[in-house]
C-alpha cells in the first residue's frame, strides 16, 4: 500500500480539513477504491475527539473510509506544544505488526502517507469508542477476552519469545525515534501527577487534601519512578503504548483496538497495566453515572468480572504461546523440552507471569492517578458534572491506584484487589 | 577525526597485513603525525591474539601507534563463522563515548575508517593485559579502585539517569544494530553452557560429572534464561560488553579497558558482573599457578580485596553520581531534593543499586560457567598444563558460579562469598 500513486506525496505536509479533503485525495487509488470513485460525491464529518489528531469520515457511493492525519502540535494543547508528525509513521508500523500478531483485532489500513502524516484505514462502524459505552452503562460481552487475547499475542509475538532477534532489534531500534511520544508519557504519566507540575489540573477544593498527601508520600513516588525506569530501560516488546478504554472501539460482537501512535519497546506488563486502570476506574466512576444509588451495580460486577477476563486470558494465552510459539531466543527448548525438562519451561513461566503481575499493577497505580491528577483526564470521571459527586469517585481511584502501585509486591489476586475496590465502593467520605 | 584524508575510504574492504600495511595507509595523515612521516621506515607487527580481529604495532621515527582491523569472520574459529566487519563501528562509537565519560581510561583514537574496519589508536606502552599479569602473580595495586570509577561512570553517564532522553534513544537505536556480537554473547553466556551444544569443550573426563549435574539443574538453567532475558530486553546502559580482564591494559600506575565491540544497551549490572567473574576464575585459577602449595596465597588475597574496591568503588561512585549528576528523566529532583525529599532520592537509590547487585552476581555466574563449560575459555585456567590440576580449579569456580546465579536474591555481601571462595579453595577434592 506504500507504492501506491499519491499526488500529496511529495509536497510539504498540509492539514485537511473537510472542505479540502475530496480535492486533496480525490486522486488517491485506496481511497477511490474503498469508498468510491468520484470526490465530488464524498462527504466529510471531523470527527476527533482525542488529544492530537484530525480524523475524518470520508463517505462516498462504495462506502466510508477513516482518514487520519497527525497535526505537528497536540490538539489538547495547541500550537504552543509541538509534537512531530512522524508519530503517523509509529502508529502505522504498530498497526501493520499488530494486524499480523492478532489478525482482525486493529482496523485495515487502505493506504500511507509518511510527508502527510497521513493513515487512510478502515470506518469502523456501528462501533463505539468502549470508554463511551462503559459511562453509559453498556455490558459489552466479548471485550474482556479479545483485550486480554489481543494483548497476549501482540506483546508475546513482539518480544525475544517469538521473533528472530535480528527482527526484534530493527524495530527496537525503529521505534526507538518515538521520543515525543514517549515523553509524554514519561512526564505525564510517571512524574508530573506527583508534584506541582504546570499542565497537572485535578477537581479542587475537594481533592486537594488527598493530592497534597499522595504527592508528600516518598513510597509512592519512589515506586512512580521505578515504573518509569521499567518504562525507559525494559525493551522487551512492542507496546500499543495507549491502551486505555478509549483506544479500543466495540460492538456487542466485535472489538477492536485503534490509535496505537505511542508504539514503542517497552514492558510486556504496561499494556495490560494501563487498560485494567481504565476499568477500575469506570468502575468507580459508576456512582457518578448512575440515577439512584446501587443502579449501576450490576455494571460495577461486570466491570470487576471484566478486568479479571482480561487478565485471567491474557495470563492463558500468554501461557498458551509459551508452549507452542516460544521459538525466540529466550528460555530456548533446547535447554528444557529437548532435554526432556518441560517442567524447567514451566518454573521460567511462572516466574515471567509473576514480573509482569508485579509490574502490570504499578503501571496500573500510576495510570489512575494521572488521569485525575495530570494532564489528560479521562470521559470516565469528566462528565461527572457535580465536582463533589466527581471527586468522591476520583478519591476511591486514587487510594487504589496508591495501593497497587505501592504494594504490588505482595498483592496476590485479583480477588483479592476487588474486595479492596468493593470496600472502597462502600465508602460514603471521600 | 572522521574526515581525514584516506586512500582507502572509498575502497572494498581488504584485509591488511604487516607486509601491506605501510603501502596501504602510506597516507594515512593521522598515523603519519603520531608515528613519523616516511612508512619506508615504518616497521609493523601482528600481535593480535584476541578472538577476532587483526592488531598491528606499527612503529616509526616519531613513535608507534595501534592499527586494529576487523576481519569478516571469527579469528578464533575461521571463516566458517562470519562476522561483520561493522562491529568496528560500535568500537569507535563505545570508545568515543567511554572517553568522554572516563577520561583518560580508554586508548586515544587517531583515526576511523568505517570501509576498512579500522582503528588507528594510541599504542599503550608498557602496559600489558590485566589477565596476563595476573597469572603471573603481578598485584597491580590500583586496577581495583580504576575499574570500579570506570564501571560507575560509564553505566551511570550511559543511562537515562545521566543523558537528554533523546540523545539515550538515539544511541539505544544505534547500537541495536551490534546483531551478530550481540548473538555471540546471548549464544555462548547464557545458553550454550548449559546443554551439549557443538561449540562447547570442557576439560574432560575430569569435569564430566559436574558438567553433567549443571546441565541437569533446572534453578540453574532457569536463571541463566532469566539473565538471558534482562541482557537482551533491560536496555538501560552503554555497556562495554565485554569487560574480562583480557580487555583491560594495566602498568602499575595506570589502567586502560580496550575492545568495546560488543557494546550493546543493556543491564548496568552486566559489565560489573563479568569483571569480577573474572577475579573470580583467577582466584580459583592460581593454584595451577603457584610453585608449591600457598605461594600465591597473597596473590589470592589480593585478588578478593581487589574485587570487593571494584565493587564498593563503583557502588560509592554511583552513589556519589546519583547524587551529582542525576539529570536524566528517572528519579528526577523535581520529585525529591527539589520538594526537600532528599531521602526520597537515597531510597530510590538503595533500590536501584540493591538490583544491581542482584543481577551482577547472577552475570557473573554465567560468565564463570561459560569460560569453562563454552567456546571461549580463558588463559587462566587454559595455561594450567596439567589436566588434573586445571580440573581442580575449574570445578571451584563453576561451584562458586553456580552458588552466585541460583541463590543471587538472598546473598547479602562480598565478605559472605569470600568466606565461601575460601572454603572452596580449601577443599582438595573436586
Amino acid at each position: 500500500m506504500l507504492d501506491e500513486e499519491d499526488v500529496m506525496d511529495k509536497q510539504m505536509f498540509e492539514a485537511l480539513s473537510a472542505e479540502t479533503l475530496p480535492a486533496k485525495l480525490g486522486r488517491n487509488a485506496a481511497l477511490k477504491k474503498t469508498i468510491g470513485e468520484d470526490p465530488a460525491r464524498w462527504s466529510v464529518k471531523e470527527v476527533g475527539d482525542g488529544n492530537l489528531n484530525l480524523v475524518f469520515i470520508v463517505t462516498g457511493d462504495k462506502g466510508a473510509a477513516i482518514v487520519k492525519q497527525a497535526l505537528p502540535y497536540v490538539r489538547l494543547v495547541g500550537e504552543s506544544w509541538p509534537l512531530p508528525l512522524k508519530r503517523s509513521f509509529f502508529e502505522y508500523h504498530a498497526l501493520t505488526r499488530q494486524a499480523v500478531r492478532d489478525p482482525g483485532m486493529v482496523p485495515e489500513i487502505f493506504f500511507f502517507d509518511e510527508a502527510q502524516a497521513l493513515i487512510v484505514m478502515e470506518f469502523l462502524t456501528p462501533h463505539v469508542i468502549l470508554r463511551r459505552a462503559l459511562i453509559d452503562g453498556r455490558q459489552l460481552p466479548k471485550i474482556g477476552r479479545d483485550l486480554g487475547l489481543f494483548a497476549a499475542r501482540t506483546l508475546f509475538r513482539g518480544s525475544d519469545l517469538a521473533m528472530a532477534t535480528r527482527d526484534k532489534k530493527a524495530d527496537l531500534a525503529l521505534f526507538a525515534d518515538n521520543i515525543e511520544l514517549c515523553d509524554i508519557t514519561e512526564n505525564l504519566v510517571f512524574s508530573d501527577p506527583y508534584f506541582e507540575a504546570a499542565l497537572n489540573r485535578h477537581t479542587t477544593p475537594q481533592l486537594d487534601p488527598i493530592v497534597q498527601e499522595l504527592r508528600a508520600d516518598r513510597d509512592l513516588k519512589v515506586e512512580a519512578q521505578r515504573l518509569k525506569h521499567l518504562f525507559s530501560a525494559k525493551a522487551e516488546t512492542l507496546c500499543h503504548g495507549d491502551l486505555h478504554t478509549g483506544s479500543v472501539m466495540v460492538t456487542d460482537d466485535e472489538t477492536r483496538v485503534i490509535d496505537p501512535e505511542f508504539a514503542f519497546y517497552g514492558p510486556i506488563s504496561f499494556d495490560v497495566g494501563m487498560l485494567l486502570a481504565n476499568f477500575w476506574m469506570s468502575y468507580f466512576s459508576q456512582s457518578g453515572h448512575e440515577r439512584e444509588a446501587g443502579s449501576r451495580d450490576g455494571m460495577r460486577a461486570y466491570l470487576l468480572d471484566t478486568l479479571e477476563t482480561v487478565w485471567e486470558t491474557f495470563r492463558a494465552e500468554f501461557a498458551n504461546l509459551w508452549r507452542t510459539e516460544r521459538k525466540g531466543i529466550l528460555y530456548q527448548a533446547s535447554l528444557f523440552e529437548d532435554r526432556n525438562d518441560p517442567l524447567g519451561a514451566e518454573q521460567a513461566l511462572e516466574i515471567v507471569i509473576d514480573e509482569i503481575w508485579r509490574e502490570m499493577l504499578g503501571f496500573a497505580g500510576v495510570e489512575m492517578h494521572r488521569r485525575i491528577l495530570g494532564l489528560a483526564h479521562n470521559a470516565d470521571f469528566e462528565t461527572i458534572v457535580d465536582p463533589d459527586r466527581r471527586a468522591a469517585c476520583e478519591t476511591k481511584a486514587l487510594k487504589l491506584g496508591r495501593h497497587l502501585a505501592v504494594n504490588r509486591h505482595h498483592i496476590h489476586s485479583l480477588k483479592d484487589i476487588r474486595a479492596l475496590a468493593e470496600r472502597l465502593q462502600k465508602e460514603t467520605s471521600a
